[in-house]
């Protein structure tokens, strides 16, 4: 089999059985005498695919019934002109940027109205989440908006920022269901699947109904809300196949125990890395100890080719995509909740040799 | 093995080499230790599938050096927007309707200026292609577009409409890679891959290099064809498996002769179909016969009780979704490329046998 332990910020490593449940049904799936990728979005065979995979979407999540789950392509990227094409009604809209993504979503929406960055943590090339107060946030702003798990720079909100009675909106395109979320405490919660939950080119919007049908007349309307909900995301042909994926993998994490086992194995697989980090002399963590992301495990030796060297090393050793962003350079494990304990394990196991060689 | 006869319009069958080929390698791709669906889309395993596919394409496509390819998320329905975004630079375009997809285009576009319906073919149901003269396009029109091939009604334009020296802008969904196209002649050519080439989720762009940056500034950045050309199609995450699935797609027609093949093959299915149903007393070809699509052979048997039956017999025998679109009605066999000849000829054969019986 010779698989690798892939510490990709995503696409990233999915599931085994997942991947082989896949490959067994390809050419057939269920008896219905074709692949999924060949079935048609409108027929029954289909629609049960799509239904379950919500189904089990929102017993994960633990969404309410007053939220609509989207299935949708572009990327977190195309939600950052979605976002302010439904939601800046007044035209202003507050953003936190704590990291590249968070960046990106602000710079697109100052292109739709009046958004005002009211927090950040460039000063200290965001290794630290900025805290956000009621107060900080216009009166008249329709939304905050935040990243709530900084991919390149390792960092995640410790707790959902008290934003009073704003509508919060979420880009947890690295974080979600790694651990259980307050849907409520959100407006709009959103996601590319490609890290933590299917192939890429699926994107996961969780929007409370009240939101939609506001969006500006101009809106494309492949980007406005309520045509994908009233159509449940089936205005136009959805990305079929990443939603089956997505589905498998649901199942997957909730005969594992669902996001409350997540959290607690993945607060366990970051616990070993970032303890061994601590205490090595060689190898550091770049985030600020309160802020550290569960996910993407961000650090540096302090010396550029050893990081080269390191990278080179864990690779041919099997620890593959450990080269940080190219942004910010370093090294990123990503440990995503299909990433296995002993996968960390092994690789704190290789830290700690490359460390005794390289002192 | 029981794979059935899939007559869907789209997502569509795919050879089964190649899906037997995806299976194989999902949860090892060539040696990488990982699914193509887990790689990091920066990483060079990634880069060479890419690169590999786009250079398939432009083979098989004979695609000029002066015309970018994108790889993009949102289908066609997204393009109904991104098209006057990008191109509409005086305001006006000139749209021809033929069908429900390219009255949706122009619907979309009339968002974004002055969007003129030059000719339509709505008086006979769509049955028919509305001849185009130069004379017919607006002077000052930055484009014509039209729908190539209407895949619910099952027609086709039966040559490049001469639009003089305007430029051409082609939705071809349903007819992509299924004859040999001159790409000079149009200065965009774009298509949802979910028919002839892929899963759903892909969407490709062949656009001339000098139709790019003079995009409206307020553009959702995704939409923005030359941000997209600029960043080889990786300004974010693509949709990765799909776009490796067409890979092997373009592989395996590369291998089998090309367009040119494809086109002797598709005309010999179209012919065994269309020659039925001109001769038979039971079913009748609902598309004039100048206009006949290659690939969405429309038909009726004038009574919807009998349509019914139709669709349900051919599905217990493993003829499956062949029911019309659910605005008209009727029945539809897609033939795209992945249908085999004997798939046609044996719904040929269920279909007399239907219509003895049926008499």
């Amino acid at each position: 089999m010779n698989r690798v332990y892939n510490f990709s910020a995503g696409p990233s490593m999915l599931p085994l059985e997942v991947l082989e449940q896949a490959a067994a049904e390809m050419t057939n799936y269920n008896g219905s005498g074709m692949s999924v990728m060949e079935m048609s979005h409108r027929s029954p065979v289909y629609d049960a695919i799509i239904k379950q995979t919500e189904a089990d979407f929102r017993t994960l999540m633990n969404i309410p019934d007053n939220y609509k789950v989207l299935f949708l392509q572009g990327g977190a990227s195309t939600q950052f002109a979605a976002i302010p094409l439904n939601l800046m009604k007044t035209g202003k809209a507050d953003y936190v940027v704590s990291g590249q993504f968070s960046g990106k979503a602000f710079k697109e929406a100052k292109k739709y109205g009046d958004a005002k960055c009211i927090a950040t943590s460039e000063d200290k090339t965001f290794s630290y989440i900025p805290e956000i107060t009621p107060d900080m946030v216009r009166e008249d702003a329709d939304y905050v908006h935040v990243c709530y798990n900084n991919t390149i720079f390792g960092t995640k909100y410790p707790e959902v920022p008290n934003v009073g009675d704003k509508v919060l909106v979420a880009d947890m395109s690295s974080c979600i269901t790694s651990e259980p979320v307050d849907v409520t405490k959100f407006g709009v919660i959103y996601a590319g699947a490609q890290k933590n939950m299917a192939p890429a080119g699926l994107t996961v919007v969780i929007i409370r109904e009240d939101l939609m049908g506001t969006a500006r007349e101009d809106i494309p309307t492949m980007l406005d809300y309520k045509t994908m909900a009233d159509n449940d995301s089936m205005y136009n042909t959805p990305p079929c196949y990443a939603i089956y994926v997505a589905g498998l993998v649901y199942k997957w994490a909730l005969k594992n125990g669902g996001l409350e086992a997540m959290k607690e194995r993945n607060e366990k697989k970051a616990a070993l890395l970032y303890d061994f980090l601590d205490n090595s002399k060689l190898f550091k963590a770049t985030a600020e100890k309160k802020y550290r992301s569960m996910m993407n495990v961000c650090f540096v030796t302090g010396d550029e080719a050893l990081d080269k060297k390191f990278c080179k090393e864990a690779a041919e050793a099997g620890f593959v995509n450990l080269k940080g962003h190219r942004s910010v350079g370093g090294m990123r494990a990503s440990i995503y909740n299909a990433m296995p304990t002993e996968g960390v394990q092994a690789l704190v196991e290789f830290m700690k040799k490359f460390e005794a060689e390289n002192a």
